[in-house]
């Protein structure tokens, strides 16, 4: 199995990206493309579970825009042509306690999505 | 692609038992041995973010063990026959916040591993 191929790893730069600005200007629609539309697809976010796409599109629409952030430290890897994990650190405006972002992207026929997100704000229990 | 074979299925439900087995009696070595041992591991825990299996395997054997805990709904979804996600929401005990436990596992030769891990309790902002 190839890890960490460089143009894979670059095309899910991409996307990763992409998600990021379409998430900071409130792009529904941008980030509904970007996830895997099935039952299957799971979101952790800070303050909800969300089990499949219909669950997570409701909670988009709803929400009126996630806080905005800069992004830390950024770890992208690749298993094979068509799996990915992209994890990043993040801070949000007005915050010093430091956000956390995991994403599995998977390459389906019409690119790559996201399967399963993980979002939270880190505690000081281990 | 085929999603959710069941048997493929099956084979990772025994791998995501037998860590959380590990996890609830400090098996170091089991819990290592159920992580990819790679520089491109990833394992975002409660309190701490650790970059690679090194960090990983020295977080856990300075932690004295997990907080014990109980699990509720658990979601695992396959993608073809070397990729899966597991996510599952967990109560410590004598706390009523939920948290929430999402893992990528990946088919090796030598069997599955969890190559991105992201454990966190639910908070009150999203």
């Amino acid at each position: 199995m190839m890890i960490n191929d460089p143009d894979t790893v670059a095309e899910v730069e991409q996307a990763f990206y992409e998600y990021e600005r379409a998430l900071m200007s409130d792009d529904v629609p941008a980030m509904d493309a970007l996830f895997h539309d099935a039952p299957t697809t799971v979101r952790y976010g800070v303050g909800e579970v969300l089990y499949g796409a219909d669950e997570i599109r409701e909670f988009r629409r709803g929400r009126g825009g996630s806080p905005q952030r800069r992004l830390g430290r950024l770890a992208i890897a690749t298993y094979g042509p068509d799996l990915a994990t992209a994890n990043v650190e993040f801070f949000r405006d007005g915050s010093d306690r430091r956000g956390r972002q995991s994403q599995t992207w998977v390459r389906f026929p019409d690119g790559w999505k996201v399967v399963s997100a993980h979002v939270s704000i880190e505690g000081s229990s281990s």
